[in-house]
């Protein structure tokens, strides 16, 4: 890729060792710069191949690079904006995050750095290093998030890079983003950590019971396993439209709990013939798209 | 398998497609007849070869049957329990229901009806015939619920069954059961239903949106794909329990909705990473459990 020789990428969790494999599998021609708060990671990394090389400090590990990704929790990658900004850095920066609008709006009030904003819809709950997987962005779909000032060539760069890598790109405002993803992935999460510990307390902490779950119980629950400060931080930048999706979420719940306490057989077969019909619609069977 | 030779499954449905599949590949000495009220699944079982007769009425189908497998929602079992008693049916009958305790409080009412109640917790969203899988009871757990006064020949047999499927028998009494599946299975069917009617409404039935989507949002809602009366009967025969996990599920989206309204990253944080342990702590990474 012309121009994106050498490519840093910040935060060697799951996300960060995802790209950096993926990179390593389609582009041979890049270097990739690993750069981790915890040195055993980005040790881990550069022995297993992840990455081709580590720096333990920003300024060290962005010197030489065209594209910076930041691949850490939003609240992290707010605050990397700043260090970049004012390390002067002159080449693009893009990021994984699950929010955009915080993060656009943070890079619009740093004059020249270029900042696009990108949302690979892919991932693994498998927290760390450990779940990179070089295949999960293959056929996944990218949200690419760029300002109405954000520099054109930069978006090119950007897009091109998740080309490279197989991705189905698509350009979106971040407030759309922002809006889109509290429903289609912020709102199934807040429903897996609520069944957890609602599972948690209904058992009375009593695990062995669980050993009589199927498949149902493990797959709605399967998300609640992901990295804690990433969702926290995700709350924290989309908290208005999550709290919205989880007043919706409570309201069907009342929906439910009144066809029940009623004894209303037909309410009941509607609310989940529903659900049924619009899981059909929202989900098509065996389409190719990354976990998480 | 001595004495049972003759299996006669009522519903040829996913489970009972399964079942049939699944005796055909580990009991060969068997001769399965399948009965279903829409003769057209009937022909299609008997076609794929899944079962070895069929029957359209009850009467002849039972009529050389040692054993009676009902894989019907469980307010039809209920209703084929009294009509087995009717016919005098001598064989044994066991059942393949998400709910235990109306089924056997029935069965206790019918004096000679040899009624044993089981449950294999696995599955598929899957509906019908189309779902029928010869592999889904390996290594799964079933859960057997004898009475105090239920027959101990019949409880073996159809025990004996199972552990030739292969599969992990657990005794336990039918209210215990209903109480285990309100938390294990019910719990996630309700959060996933109401999440997909949650996320219909909120994208206002632009179901393009989804098209976003990752593998969080469809492992979540997966099991809202399930079969309608199926569910509408666990509900009914559950009802209060599943009212108790709906009351605690909203009790947990309240304490989730007061961190963010009060901007409480730390009790957030608390609410996440205690999901993320319990989760641990209840499934098992990799277990080789069945379906749904």
């Amino acid at each position: 890729m012309s121009g994106m020789r050498n490519i840093a990428i910040i935060g060697l969790g799951m996300m960060g060792g995802s790209l950096a494999l993926s990179i390593k599998k389609s582009m041979f021609d890049c270097h990739i710069i690993g750069i981790d708060i915890d040195g055993s990671t980005s040790q881990q990394a550069l022995t297993a191949g992840i990455v081709d090389a580590v720096a333990s400090e920003l300024k060290l590990g962005v010197a030489e690079a065209d594209l910076v990704v930041l691949a850490t929790p939003v609240g992290v990658s707010i605050r990397l904006l700043y260090q970049l900004y004012e390390l002067g850095f002159n080449g693009i920066v893009t990021d994984l995050g699950s929010t955009k609008q915080a993060l656009c709006e943070t890079a619009i009030k740093l004059p020249g750095l270029k900042f696009v904003g990108g949302h690979p819809m892919a991932g693994s709950e498998i927290v760390g290093i450990i779940g990179a997987n070089g295949t999960i962005f293959e056929n996944a779909p990218v949200i690419i998030t760029p300002m109405s000032d954000t520099d054109q060539t930069s978006v090119d760069a950007v897009c091109l890079l998740w080309e490279r890598l197989h991705a189905h790109i698509t350009v979106m405002d971040p407030v759309e983003h922002d809006h889109v993803v509290s429903i289609v992935s912020h709102l199934p999460y807040v429903a897996a950590i609520a069944t957890m510990n609602a599972a948690g307390n209904l058992a009375q902490e009593k695990f062995a019971m669980f050993s009589f779950a199927a498949g149902g119980f493990r797959d709605t629950t399967r998300i609640a396993a992901g990295d804690p400060t990433m969702w926290r931080d995700i709350f924290c930048t989309n908290r208005s439209r999550i709290m919205h999706s989880i007043t919706e979420l409570k309201s069907q719940l009342d929906v439910l709990e009144q066809a029940l306490l009623s004894q209303d057989g037909a309410q009941l077969l509607d609310f989940i013939k529903q659900a049924q019909r619009r899981r059909k619609c929202a989900v098509v069977p065996n389409s190719n798209v990354g976990m998480a």
